[in-house]
């Protein structure tokens, strides 16, 4: 089949381009740096949305709506934070009419909107931990923006907790790591993610630990894919949010933030995607099987109608693409483009003979099925293709996984792929250096992969890598 | 019980602010006109958003996203919308750490947007219907707020479709009316709304057509509590959106929007609220169903935990409240605040006879069921209060609705509750004269109760009150 995307190896922010373009994901709003989510897009967001809200509400956390506008003075509250988002501000200086006495920004994040709020809510050690969670859009002021990666307003949730104690906070951030995003990841989005701690020149504005997803795109740049931080009594102190403990003394609470966004959207197009376009898994997929009705003769019609109607009745999430004014091939390559994972062709031979064939996205892999088995092959075929994509991802990421024991050595390998390197060559003036050649690090492990509680623990790891 | 609230016979809106602090349902934000949601709030909108989606879906229409921030001289296209809006917007004028070439304003709806891309999307009469909806914040400046009601940001959805022609437009404007919208009022909010076409003077900024469909809350005014518009050719030509026909002709296409708010979560606590607070239908509910333990005895605590359970196995949303360190009295007066339609209270004298009491919130009625007959016995009752509630409703608006056949009597009516008149006597002058006793048409139907398809209709009805 022709190629209607430029091919990875040509130019891979091309290639992105033409993806979002062809598979009609999104396209740029009207004001610079803005994003139009097309239907297929919002679909697939939809999904991960859907997904990563059931593992949120499983971590205890509830649902809340916060202002889209803040007072100015709320960010100026807390050092670190306003000078983390300042640049990057949109302000409203006029409403209803006129100027206003006091601009107010569009919220960056709503750490201290919410820190208000908490601060009332909060008395006494009985309303602690107070969990949150909010689906919103914010808005960072992007002069090089890029679709679903990095754009003016973007959607995202956003989890806001108060604790009782330092390990009650510390031990809910990384419960949301581990139990919302990367199991999310892993096993919905077949996206292998390291896990680790950033370090302090790459944490959250106001934030004494920040711990990261960090997935590996088929060009070998990382991709953070959601963070989560502690954010010690900074905010606490900042807004006043103080309980009574048993004892009826004051404390300050100990809080947490932790958000994903679209951008994950992009995590997923960079992550799986190939020459033809999107690979979306099972798991994930708003369309994961097409039934293609390749000519409309004797009863094929009613034959792709029944087969839906038998997939969606047990829970597939299936469409009947019967458009025959359209070539066969065009509407091929067009749910090739849009990453549907199986595809099941029902032309006039096969069905002569009682048979479809499925076709898989992920493989040039097709089998000849009986009509009446179309719906156990569809199942264990979904099952195989979500487990493969998983496989080849890490098999990918690991193969590209360079280990190096010198600076310069990192800074060369990172250039096609993650690197590896002991931290204490880098710690002190190494992120720097590293920098010059566009690589940071992303994050840092333990020798055996888990996340360090603190960036001073000996032999830890440093993963560097390009990133977006 | 004593009563915590405000009784609503003596200061409705009084009561109305109560309800919002005690049962924990929203808060100012801290930029004037602005609203918190909490969680339990949020948690019924959630179950209002889902329910919409669904409907909205079964209609046909995708899910899309559209950014925040649109160029001010989009609204300037249409002559009507820009006058429509222009006092309520609320425009960036700074970002990223300077002025703006062009300020732009924050959405307060996405007409125009939309329209800019419907045209780009939308090139034969194949592409068409387009049908898109969007779930979102939109700000309109409000100089007298209130919580639900009116505040300058709140969440809605909006939809917009691109059709062929005016017949087509016009019928899928009808079928979101009744399928998404009455639909939802009806069988899931077990409120009862006048369905109906709205006055030139009423209508949209823009449209040709607005019906409506309008709640009557307890203290005899009308609620808005969602619109679908007809809009014509109107922002088809300020768009340029226009397709080929089947003969290769340019048309204009035809396009209408829809929309549904935060706004119903206030017409809820209105539309049933009571001086014990908040009462949600079952269908509603975000918690159907409250286990209360009333003394942790013997085995009465495992008892309420297996019967929640059982219960939430069963499909039911049910909570158990085991928190018996605070008195049984205070906890049922929250639940009641909460309006949790069904109550079982799990007390020792009841568990040693083997049975529970069950409570309905909508009614003074409670009745003893044997531990093992529950689930059967909650089923049954969630059923009758959910019919209850609408009958009780639908019986208080009927009999609050006067018929009056001159303006005066009508607008004298209709200050405590809604007024049906000949529209021929208020049609010209009559609008205007209404106004001045605080009194507007909310609409229009013919006889027998259908939407008309004009105001010049003869023998038209018009349905005036007092609004919120």
């Amino acid at each position: 089949m022709a190629k209607v995307l430029t091919p990875q190896g040509d130019d891979f922010p091309r290639w992105y381009q033409d993806v979002l373009a062809k598979a009609e994901l999104a396209d740029n709003g009207p004001v610079r740096g803005t994003m139009v989510i097309r239907p297929y897009g919002y679909a697939i967001w939809e999904r991960i949305q859907a997904e990563m809200d059931q593992r949120i509400k499983a971590c205890g956390a509830a649902n809340a709506y916060f202002p889209l506008f803040i007072p100015e003075g709320y960010l100026q509250r807390e050092a670190e934070h306003v000078e983390g988002f300042s640049p990057e501000l949109a302000v409203v200086t006029h409403a209803g009419g006129k100027e206003l006495d006091e601009p107010v920004v569009v919220r960056p994040t709503s750490e201290t909107v919410i820190g208000e709020y908490m601060a009332k809510w909060t008395q006494s050690y009985r309303d602690l931990p107070l969990l949150l969670n909010q689906w919103a859009n914010v808005v960072r002021w992007e002069l090089r923006p890029r679709l679903f990666l990095r754009t003016s307003e973007f959607l995202w949730q956003e989890g806001h907790t108060a604790h009782a104690d330092q390990a009650d906070a510390a031990a809910y951030a990384y419960r949301i790591l581990r139990e919302a995003y990367e199991d999310l990841f892993v096993n919905v989005m077949a996206m292998p993610v390291l896990v680790g701690r950033k370090t302090a020149a790459e944490r959250f504005a106001g934030a004494i630990n920040t711990m990261t997803c960090e997935g590996i795109m088929r060009d070998g740049k990382a991709l953070q894919m959601a963070t989560s931080h502690e954010l010690g009594t900074n905010f606490a102190k900042a807004f006043d949010i103080t309980y009574l403990d048993a004892n009826g003394d004051t404390q300050y609470a100990w809080t947490t933030s932790w958000g994903s966004s679209t951008r994950m959207v992009g995590g997923l197009i960079m992550g799986h995607g190939d020459d033809d376009g999107l690979v979306v898994p099972p798991n994930l997929a708003p369309i994961q099987v097409v039934v293609l009705l390749v000519k409309d003769e004797g009863d094929a019609a009613a034959q792709a109608g029944a087969v839906t109607e038998e997939l969606k009745a047990n829970g597939v999430r299936a469409v009947l693409d019967d458009k025959t004014a359209t070539s066969f091939g065009r509407r091929a390559t067009d749910w090739e483009l849009k990453g549907v994972p199986v595809r099941i062709e029902m032309g006039p031979r096969d069905l002569a003979e009682g048979q479809v064939t499925l076709v898989r996205r992920d493989r040039s892999e097709k089998q000849a099925v009986p009509v009446d088995g179309v719906q156990a092959a569809v199942d264990h075929l979904l099952a195989t293709v979500q487990a493969d994509m998983y496989s080849r991802a890490l098999a990918d990421r690991d193969g590209r996984t360079a280990t190096a024991s010198t600076l310069d050595e990192a800074a060369e390998a990172a250039q096609t792929g993650p690197c590896r390197l002991p931290w204490e060559i880098v710690r002190g003036e190494g992120e720097q250096r590293l920098a010059e050649s566009g690589v940071t690090v992303r994050c840092l492990q333990r020798p055996a992969g888990e996340v360090p509680d603190s960036e001073d623990e000996e032999d830890l790891v440093a993963f560097v890598a390009r990133a977006y």
